[in-house]
């Protein structure tokens, strides 16, 4: 019997910066694939920056095929403005999981940092230093936007039931006939 | 010399509703094309609800293949958390939009009933009856979702100059070429 591998895709949308990893896990071990951002603070239209989250988003699920998508999504923010933007990057980047029919799941900040560390509050750094050692990688050029997407791949790969590693989805209609409660 | 054409769609993005219309540009005479809903009050799962969105303005734009994509974009809303949903609404909606090169024009409710009705505090009602005279369609199961949709649509084809009108784009980079000024 072979053993059971999926590919996870995390990402950290931001209206700024948009920081992604991506991981393997073979049976009960996560390894690294790919981690980096895509960087639209030299954007001055908002559109364009929507588009590249968009473009880059499907680009990484067409590389890497990831079985599941799995994503920051702070609940609360400063003010209703700060908030939309943040939505629309993040409904942007939900598109392009759906158009792939990518199964997705949400994951506060709290909550990741809490997965990978134990600690709820713990700094990026922190997230980051943890995530080199778990995953064998150096803690060089480290990008804390990009290893708070990793982290919420991480994060997603702790969360899963056993029974559910490996599981196959093939589309968004099985997957929600197979996990009517993981989509809240 | 023809007549200048051009296709403008028109939404008005929801959590629960998302109201839309199709106009056709003919010259200075504006005509209906389609109005109608999508409605997502039934979907208890919000990713459903997000994946309708973007599987209705994709089939609204390879359907009427419109030149343009005007919405109702509120900036303003009661608290955080109704905005990052309507937020992610939006950004679905404008992802749609952007996977087809479509160009996006955002305008705000009161910018819309100032244009449809001279009064920016005009109600849904007066807005639905404004257009069914100005289109030239009776106002039978009218629904205000749709008339909203709508109502974007036609505030963009009073916004557009003249110069403009009956430009042809030919895409998201020659539009930005052409209009540094227009995407905020």
């Amino acid at each position: 019997m072979n053993t059971p591998e999926r590919i996870i895709l995390g990402i950290d949308p931001g209206t700024n910066i948009m920081g992604y990893g991506v991981i393997k896990a073979v049976g009960k071990n996560p390894l690294l694939v790919s981690l980096g951002i895509s960087d639209m603070r030299k954007e001055k239209d908002p559109y364009k920056s929507l588009q590249i989250i968009f473009r880059d988003v499907i680009n990484l699920i067409d590389r890497y095929h990831p079985d599941e998508l799995a994503i920051e999504a702070p609940f609360f923010g400063k003010n209703v403005q700060s908030m939309l933007k943040l939505g629309r990057a993040q409904g942007v980047a939900i598109a392009a999981a759906l158009s792939r029919d990518i199964p997705i799941f949400e994951y506060a900040p709290r909550k990741i940092k809490m997965a990978i560390t134990g600690q709820g509050n713990a700094s990026k750094e922190q997230v980051a230093d943890i995530l080199c050692r778990i995953l064998q990688f150096k803690p060089e050029n480290l990008n804390l936007d990009a290893t708070d997407g990793l982290a919420a791949a991480l994060c997603h790969f702790y969360q899963a039931k056993p029974a559910e590693k490996g599981k196959n989805f093939t589309g968004w209609k099985d997957f929600i006939a197979q996990n009517p409660g993981r989509l809240k």
